[in-house]
């Protein structure tokens, strides 16, 4: 239900707010594993550290991204549309300044897209009668993309339609993406209708009428997110919204919004795009053959390298193909065939290995019945929870770096080569001074993740 | 020079022994790195469990063929020609009674053949009398091939010829062997003449001449070998020679002997011969696609896996390729590209990461600049040298099993959860009752393999 009185109450507080950066909502992604093994369950493709920057350290799509939308406007208010598991890495990676709007389950764009806008409006007090531009965070894109973005924004200022798509102008005829038909070939024009995902015969078909792919990107005022919000759901405000988030229907925006909107516009966009969805579109996006350790001998013709791992990896005498090993697992691929990988990694069963959290990282050493031996890098100035588990004893050797452990309550320095055992049952954390590293070994016959226990840490026992 | 003495005070010894089971010498060559990351410096290829055996189990090439030669002699008399590197891995594969004649130092095959004479004579009391069949320890053959060596040895009895020398009907013009070229086609000829390696044509020419492969296979009276060793090196006994054997040259016995002989024999094989040297005639014969954890798509076409790693390999649309991964590395090659492998490998600088030891076997599992973190499993019933280290601390977690750790020459009994902690300085081993793995820390600026200083451990200690 649409709640007017809301409304018009929040909007006299933003009147006096400039209308000068652009706004943009990103939209995270979940997990997938069509990029496995640097993509599983914790770890979205998004985040992967894969293009090589011009000071010679790598990025991830999302730090690509930001960067480049800070390049077109250095203070764009920009907020990530996510879910809990990716804040930790998210904030490694863009830091702490960034806007996170958090989804607290999955449930699809459009509950997502309603709690990002009164994230604006209610955390972050931006008028209603701004535009704001929505998009995903994962396309591999030149910095004229954000230029249209900014051109789309504008669009949307001009109240001309109630939403305006950005058409990007399709390259080939693509089976992956749904079509927008506009009415004319103008730069701007009224949608005449979608289409969705085609077969090739179709998408040409499609092309020849002047068809643009549907990228999911879109311009619109923030009162018309509000709007769309109130008239589906029924929620006061910001808190309120994420308060009943869980019992919120998935329902995407397309089909929620998009499809049954009359007053709607299309923009086209004819720069670089590009879906890194696979490997094999992933691989074309990458500048060098080789990330991480690896060589190719002079007959492999095509063959991309992309290494996590510690040892070398050796390609001879390939053709078109991808390979890449992590902490989970070793893909070996041709670039055709790994579009079809979701199934076979569906059916491979393997604990997770590697993590980044917001204290740090782990890194999984190695596994046995009843032992588990864990590499543990905490940043400095941060800590774990402090907490116990019931079923496993643990041993902490201290590696590198200082700080303090807290064990039931009692504090102790610590530096390289220092060992704290905990008995189950025992509470405990570390908190680093600088950059600590500990191998953590975890004794018992029922290992689990689950099995722990958090508590608060009295002021006293993190600062005596 | 020759010592005519030390022979004949010898031979009154042996004349009392029964002749009767085959004696073998199986030379188990070098470290190699064609079949890299399975074989490195420490661990050749004759090591790699890859052929599946009846009862599921897999087992090495140097287990492989000790058994079919059991199959076909129960009672024969083996003796393995080896350096000092191999001696624990062999003892770990194929128990304590096998006979060893350790090299020293590599010294190629004519000072290795002279010191397996001298070692068979003088530490096993066989007599000089007797015949010895000399063989590579890596030959994939099937169980008539050592039916063969018996006939090899029962010719050499006869006494027709001083050597008999194994020829092996060619299979095809390979450019990998010499070729023995014999006087007739008889099943046993005399040798007419020897050829190096040759190109394709000239092997098609040899071939039309009824040319053999010379696979380094021959039989002969041991008396024989102690001439030929006295004939080249001043020695008076198996001691003496070993005491003195780093100051030899390295010759082939090829080129001292074989090359020069005027009575010599070829006896013909036609069975299987395969000589698993690249991963291309490796994975020939393997009777399986996957060793270890491995997935082949239905798009992939004559694709070996060997993972020796616990994660997963996925390998998709390839074909004739050969994917084999280890702590030291990955390889992802063409099976015909693997043949080139070497010069690649030894471009790569990479510490050893896995080894089998005497006591049981370690495997590196984190390097950092100040720390190393490595798993160490004991066999039941071993221990570790008692030794320290001056620049490291090292800690201790023992994860299962139990036993007795010595620090300083006090003694404690251990079991999981037990933490050791041993300053730079301390002497420490570990003696496992059951088998026994921990997990230890090194923790020194500078960690290095060639830091330990080793000590007798007294009898008290190891009881008490």
């Amino acid at each position: 239900m649409y709640h007017g009185n809301a409304r018009s109450k929040l909007k006299s507080i933003y009147d006096s707010r400039e209308v000068e950066h652009m706004n943009i909502i990103l939209l995270s992604g979940g997990s997938g594993k069509r990029l496995w093994p640097l993509s599983n369950d914790i770890r979205s493709k998004q985040f992967i550290k894969i293009f090589k920057t011009q000071d010679g350290a790598y990025e991830s799509m999302v730090q690509r991204v930001f960067r480049q939308i800070k390049k077109t406007d250095e203070d764009a208010n920009i907020t990530i549309a996510t879910s809990k598991t990716q804040v930790s890495t998210i904030h490694n990676q863009l830091g702490d300044s960034v806007g996170i709007s958090v989804e607290p389950f999955r449930r699809d764009t459009f509950p997502a897209i309603a709690l990002a806008a009164a994230y604006l409006t209610d955390e972050r007090h931006i008028s209603p009668e701004e535009s704001v531009v929505i998009c995903p965070v994962d396309p591999y894109v030149e910095d004229s993309y954000f230029e249209a973005l900014k051109a789309l924004e504008k669009q949307a200022d001009k109240g001309e339609a109630n939403l305006v798509l950005m058409g990007i102008t399709p390259t080939y005829p693509s089976e992956k993406y749904g079509y927008i038909i506009p009415e004319s070939s103008l730069d701007v024009s009224n949608v005449k209708t979608f289409k969705e995902k085609p077969d090739v015969e179709t998408a040409k078909k499609y092309i020849a009428q002047g068809a643009l792919w549907n990228g999911g990107v879109f311009a619109c005022k923030l009162s018309y997110l509000l709007d769309k919000a109130h008239g589906l759901i029924d929620f006061t405000d910001y808190e309120d919204l994420y308060a009943g988030y869980e019992a919120l229907n998935k329902i995407s925006f397309d089909y929620a919004v998009v499809e049954k909107e009359e007053k709607i516009q299309v923009m086209r966009f004819g720069g670089q795009w590009k879906d890194l969805g696979t490997w094999n579109t992933l691989t074309e996006a990458m500048e060098e053959k080789v990330v991480g350790k690896g060589i190719l001998n002079d007959q492999c013709h095509d063959v991309h390298i992309v290494n996590e791992m510690d040892v070398p990896i050796l390609a001879m005498g390939l053709r078109d193909v991808v390979i890449s090993a992590s902490p989970e697992g070793i893909l070996v691929s041709d670039k055709e065939q790994s579009s079809y990988i979701k199934p076979y990694v569906d059916g491979i069963e393997q604990q997770i290995m590697f993590a980044e959290k917001s204290w740090g990282s782990f890194h999984v050493l190695d596994v046995e019945n009843e032992s588990m031996t864990i590499k543990v890098t905490l940043n400095a100035g941060h800590s774990m929870n402090y907490h116990s588990h019931r079923n496993r004893d643990e041993v902490w050797v201290v590696i590198s770096g200082c700080g303090k452990t807290i064990v039931d309550g009692m504090t102790q320095s610590v530096t390289a080569g220092d060992v704290i055992t905990m008995s189950a049952g025992c509470r405990h954390t570390v908190l680093a001074d600088t950059e600590l590293k500990l191998i953590e070994v975890q004794l018992g016959s029922d290992i689990s993740v689950h099995d722990k226990q958090k508590y608060a840490l009295e002021y006293d026992a993190v600062t005596s």
